[in-house]
């Protein structure tokens, strides 16, 4: 089947990469204040990109922290309407010294292009964008109504985009979304994910003496909000990776048996994943499961950061006063992540030590969600998926959150398609975060055509 | 008994005062390479001072480190020799933004002077330096033989004194030590410390992956850093202060009924305690001591601070590769620091979880002293504190760790008389540190006192 879109897409592909480097430079990392400026010049770089490639309506929508970028087509008349979703935004880079090259230089090697955000998610991002510009260039027209609603803080909660799609605006009425934030799950196998745990982000906060307090002098009768915080976090998990919060597991849905003998077809290599993937000498957590139900379908916890107290090199015998642990939990099908906090807080409470006063906060939350894999647009995708891959697309599901896909379903009613080109080793979250040019390339290709399967 | 250099330190407690402040300006905090030339400045500042009071063979004496100030005066024929102990160097005075005034900037304030190191240790140093400036100035002769050794390294474990005394150098032929670095039992109490625990400073280093990891993707799957880190110092220490490390309490010689006895006579408020000095809402640790034991006579275990992973504000969902925590334990008589670092280090590497790799680091130690009461120089250091504050002398234990008191026994042969002119509220290591200023004008003169004394 022949697409001039998709002619035009390769034909530009030089031009396209370098689009998608300028925005990679730009270092929108959304959770730190003095990155603020950065955010804003990305979400007005692709306005300003959409504009020009004949989108309408374009503008930037103001919130409380970082815009969200607006844009529709909509002039496919008894077509159905598509809402695309990405993020702008990235995660810190640090640490700094473990990257190869700069982060926010983007450079091409083995195949690859190097930088934050790369694969998460400015490339997946552009796929899209250049999807649409190939189209709109090629035949001056789109296959389906397009909407584009592309916002800046995926990476600390998605408040912004949370709140507005809460108040269900008209101009996201739509169909279905087109949600490019997964990845594949091995090079050159198409793959949607159709499920995602939620999540919740918390802080507990242990403080013990008023002040710091001379450990020599105090040590023994002074409580220690370190000691403390180790005591509560060694209650929440044990070393079998079973989380300990009474009632934590009660109503999971567990996955069908038809998707469990799927994921066990799915070429997965356990001491591959263990040695080039995590690199860890023994992978943990619940040996009742597999290393896929593990990371798709079962919740845990775990801890990011304990602020406070003496960071610096050498000695310094100080009771630090107070202590604070990052803690998140993924949560699966079946779990609320209101109910789960509580859970979580009163457990907290009830065993924090003798001696210090514990407060926990929540950060933000995701939902968990499931999209049923006979749904039309579903469909439409893996008839794309094939034309482009030469291949079945594999249903998987993803451990990560992507809280917006089930506002989506909540407030509008849409099914998201969550059609990814990310890799596992594309280290998202870590340093030398890449995208594999490949999947750049044929990504586009990917939206181009499901666009058009999608309109049939 | 009249004292003519007593006289002359009267008259000139401003200008003692002034010269203290201007010492306390010097930010020689010994555990930042940044402040290297400031430690220098204070060890030159202090050496110029001696040497122009009429301190003789005065000089700095270099090692890998912050040098050491020798100074002597060797003119009292017959008389015994006594070497003259402090340090110079402070603690960070983060974090600042607690502090009322600058750490740097000396202010009185309410009848004291705020300042980092005030009252550790540059207060109490100054009020030995300022004993011999006003015998000297006053009489041109010390009553007995004196030796100044001061350090720059008592607060990052002192490497460089501990080398030097171990050396057995002809300089440090004394018969006792005066050691001017600890505190007194309540404000107006004449105080000689006779009991010191001793410390073994450590790092846990825990490392699971070979990188960050998003914590969706591998939640569940992958070593969690903190989490492992947490498990294995929960397992150190249980919510009842006892210490769970296997032979860890093996030989400790506990303090005599006499010794006791005398402790529970002490004015000691274990209400104020808690509330003015600690600020907690409870005491902790093992509840069939009491708090005088738990901090004199018993070991302990903190943990100061876990660098590593994400500290900044916010969210970051990251499973962190490698976890830090910054261990101390303190140790009583009849407890070695090399074998209970061997019992802790084999623990620990017993109890490290599945999945990760734990290195246990030894960053110094200090071993525990006893002196006992009726050494001639503690009865001379009793008499003069009766003369100055017009009260008999109670003897205590400090909770610190003051290594070189140990290696003047170990290596000299010295018995210490540990006569400190602190107060349990000075907030020594923390913000507002203070010396009070009373303190500081009798400190010098129980110092001129007592070198009358022990002239006897």
């Amino acid at each position: 089947m022949s697409s001039s879109a998709v002619a035009f897409a390769r034909q530009n592909q030089p031009r396209f990469l370098d689009e998608l480097k300028a925005l990679l430079r730009i270092p929108s990392i959304s959770t730190l204040p003095e990155h603020k400026g950065d955010c804003r010049r990305a979400a007005e770089s692709l306005l300003a990109e959409l504009k020009r490639m004949g989108m309408e309506h374009g503008r930037l929508i103001e919130g409380a922290g970082h815009p969200l970028v607006y844009a529709d087509w909509l002039h496919a008349v008894g077509k159905p309407t598509v809402l695309l979703y990405g993020h702008y935004d990235v995660q810190p880079a640090d640490p700094l010294e473990e990257w190869v090259t700069p982060p926010f230089e983007p450079t091409e090697r083995n195949g690859n292009l190097y930088a934050r955000g790369a694969a998460d998610d400015k490339g997946q991002v552009m796929a899209q964008v250049k999807a649409l510009d190939s189209l709109l260039a090629s035949g001056r027209a789109l296959p389906v109504n397009v909407r584009v609603l592309y916002e800046g803080e995926e990476e600390v909660g998605g408040e912004a985009i949370a709140s507005y799609i809460a108040s269900k605006p008209a101009d996201l009425r739509a169909d279905f979304a087109l949600v490019s934030d997964t990845e594949m799950f091995a090079p050159g196998l198409p793959t949607l994910c159709v499920g995602l745990r939620g999540m919740i982000y918390t802080e507990i906060e242990v403080r013990g003496a008023r002040t710091d307090l001379h450990s020599g002098v105090y040590g023994g009768a002074a409580p220690n909000a370190f000691v403390s915080l180790a005591q509560i976090l060694a209650k929440l998990k044990d070393e079998d990776g079973h989380i300990l919060i009474p009632g934590f597991y009660d109503g999971i849905i567990p996955p069908s048996p038809e998707e469990l003998a799927a994921w066990r077809s799915l070429p997965f290599d356990e001491e591959q994943y263990r040695t080039a993937e995590v690199g860890a000498k023994q992978l943990v957590g619940e040996a009742s499961y597999s290393v896929l139900e593990r990371t798709w379908a079962r919740p845990t916890l775990d801890v990011h950061g304990i602020p406070g107290g003496f960071t610096g090199a050498g000695a310094k015998t100080v009771i630090p006063a107070k202590a604070v642990a990052k803690v998140s939990m993924r949560l699966v099908p079946g779990m609320a992540p209101a109910k789960t906090f509580a859970l979580y807080k009163g457990y907290v409470e009830q065993i924090a030590p003798a001696g210090v006063q514990v407060e926990v906060r929540l950060l933000h939350t995701g939902d968990p969600c499931i999209v049923p894999v006979d749904n039309p647009y579903i469909q439409a995708a893996t008839r794309a998926l094939r034309e482009v891959w030469g291949k079945d697309t594999v249903f998987i599901r993803s451990g990560g959150s992507i809280p917006v896909v089930g506002d989506f379903s909540r407030h509008l009613g849409l099914p998201s398609v969550m059609m990814g080109f990310g890799l596992p080793d594309d280290n998202l979250h870590a340093p030398n975060e890449k995208f594999h040019l490949k999947n750049y390339a044929l990504g586009i290709e990917s939206v181009i055509r499901f666009l058009e399967e999608a309109s049939r």
